[in-house]
């Protein structure tokens, strides 16, 4: 079973879900974030990793849209907090309704998140809510580390990965775990699977950091620089501040950073030009394949056959190897 | 067992419980809004209702714990959408940190409510989320119908009575269903708790509503008029509003409506004598006593002794006459 298949009965069954419908001005925002997309990431390595024993991936549908309704709450609550405009190209939904609105539909979601894991076995389900409650906890706890961090002066790169396996990755590792629950799997398996998704989800992060500095503009959907632009703390700004320190370079960094009023433009090549003489990328890219070797390694340990293995591995390697 | 009993376990019981550690700028606001007290009548709905069957209703503390952990955070997210300044006499959430700060930790205060339900026993955790999940999911419909309602022109009284029992009166009704579910009572009663709860709720609610321009403001402890001064569609207000077509007291009613400027004094003793003119207290507080009788006499066809249910009557008796 290709991935297509699996991402074609997640969108058609998302089609068809009903968050409720009374007053509509609760549930239509559910409906308009649920619409714009995405890459389905989550649901999909939900379903393949259901698919590595023998079962029914389709019963692991609703459990697996589960974990997508929660990304997606996380997604119109950060976009108030981080005051976004934009939202995969389109208005955020505090911006075409107002807050209040974004915070009430977002709170609604997250019940719906827990109404769709309701439809577990019921032998599975509170091992799910307990690992699921874990899990959100601490998305939330990485959401209140990135926003802490904005302020910070002194972040370290291990921090800012503990932020993002905190704020993005769990909810991969719990997503792919929740197949293996779902699916019977023995309790190594699980771990092994959750093992698979976090270090996927640091992986996948990393290259954000990267695509948002060298990903080709027509390839890359949003702008490139936005990190740059916004002074965001990523892992290559971060290692870059390290290895600069004393040197002219970590001058030239400081005063782009203290800049209130710039070039766009401007600043995004000077602070490349910067990354470019310390050799920011290629460090980078070692340390997203560092995390993406964790996951190949857990998966390798999986006690099922390579057969079945290849779907995760190929996607694993699209994940490493994306452009956008 | 009296009810002060249930009230000092539930107490202890919050002052020993941790909601999490780090980021404590997560964790803070949940032990800063728990800590300013209230009623706890959720909880001890829950523990009163537990009792009425041979159970140890120590073994209910938690999932208490659980309904009055999502109450507050209902709380939290309400004083930032209502732009309240003041909980109870104090700072609220938003106020004394930020709005991002009120969002987040509320979230994950509604995590924490899940997560103490996880303390059922198994064979009733999944109808209990089943349930909890309908009753968070009404709460936020009547949020969002409440803040429907302050623009909407042509608010009916019994569309009011609708928002007060979603946005109040089920969370009561949960909190006693769920004592009935954790202590093995029978379909028949649990649904009868549900009932005497949301009957309440509305009771307790409508009392809110008459006390709010008719309490003594000595024993009130908060200002006597609030709702008067912020033209909110009470009751009351809807009650006159229709009583009053075409009169003279219509007129000076929408007149006071209108105005931005006034003396707040001025404005709550002229509307407090429209409603005595109208004779609204004496409706509303039939209307009341409507829903306590109603809540009466499910608990009347409760199959429990008379003996046990004396402290579930005795604390209606209370809510029904309260006077802050």
């Amino acid at each position: 079973m290709p991935f297509k298949s699996y991402l074609e009965a997640i969108n058609k069954e998302f089609e068809n879900h009903s968050y409720g419908q009374n007053p509509v001005e609760l549930y239509e925002p559910i409906e308009y974030i649920m619409s714009l997309g995405g890459k389905r990431l989550r649901p999909l390595l939900t379903l393949m990793s259901a698919n590595l024993w023998l079962y029914n991936w389709q019963k692991a549908i609703k459990p697996a849209m589960a974990v997508e309704v929660f990304h997606n709450f996380t997604l119109m609550h950060d976009d108030i907090m981080d005051q976004a405009p934009l939202r995969r190209g389109q208005q955020t939904v505090h911006e075409k309704w107002n807050i209040n609105t974004a915070i009430l539909s977002g709170d609604v979601m997250l019940v719906a998140a827990y109404d769709l894991l309701l439809l577990v076995e019921d032998r599975h389900f509170k091992q799910v809510v307990r690992r699921f409650n874990k899990t959100a906890a601490e998305v939330c706890e990485g959401q209140q580390l990135d926003m802490v961090f904005a302020k910070k002066k002194d972040v370290k790169k291990e921090d800012y990965i503990e932020m993002i396996r905190l704020k993005t990755s769990v909810l991969l590792g719990f997503a792919m775990e929740l197949g293996g629950i779902v699916a019977d799997a023995d309790a190594e398996s699980v771990d092994l699977l959750n093992e698979i998704g976090v270090n996927l989800g640091i992986g996948f992060q990393l290259n954000d950091d990267i695509l948002d500095v060298y990903a080709d503009p027509e390839k890359f959907g949003k702008q490139v620089g936005g990190d740059i632009i916004e002074n965001k703390k990523t892992w290559l700004l971060l290692d870059a501040l390290e290895k600069s320190v004393g040197s002219e370079e970590a001058k030239a960094l400081e005063g782009w950073l203290k800049k209130k009023k710039f070039d766009a433009n401007e600043k995004v090549e000077a602070i490349k030009a910067i990354y470019d003489k310390l050799e920011i990328k290629a460090e980078a890219e070692a340390e997203a394949k560092k995390y993406f070797r964790k996951a190949t390694d857990a998966l390798n340990k999986l006690a099922v056959s390579e057969d079945k293995k290849q779907v995760l591995r190929l996607f694993a390697e699209q994940l490493e190897n994306r452009e956008n």
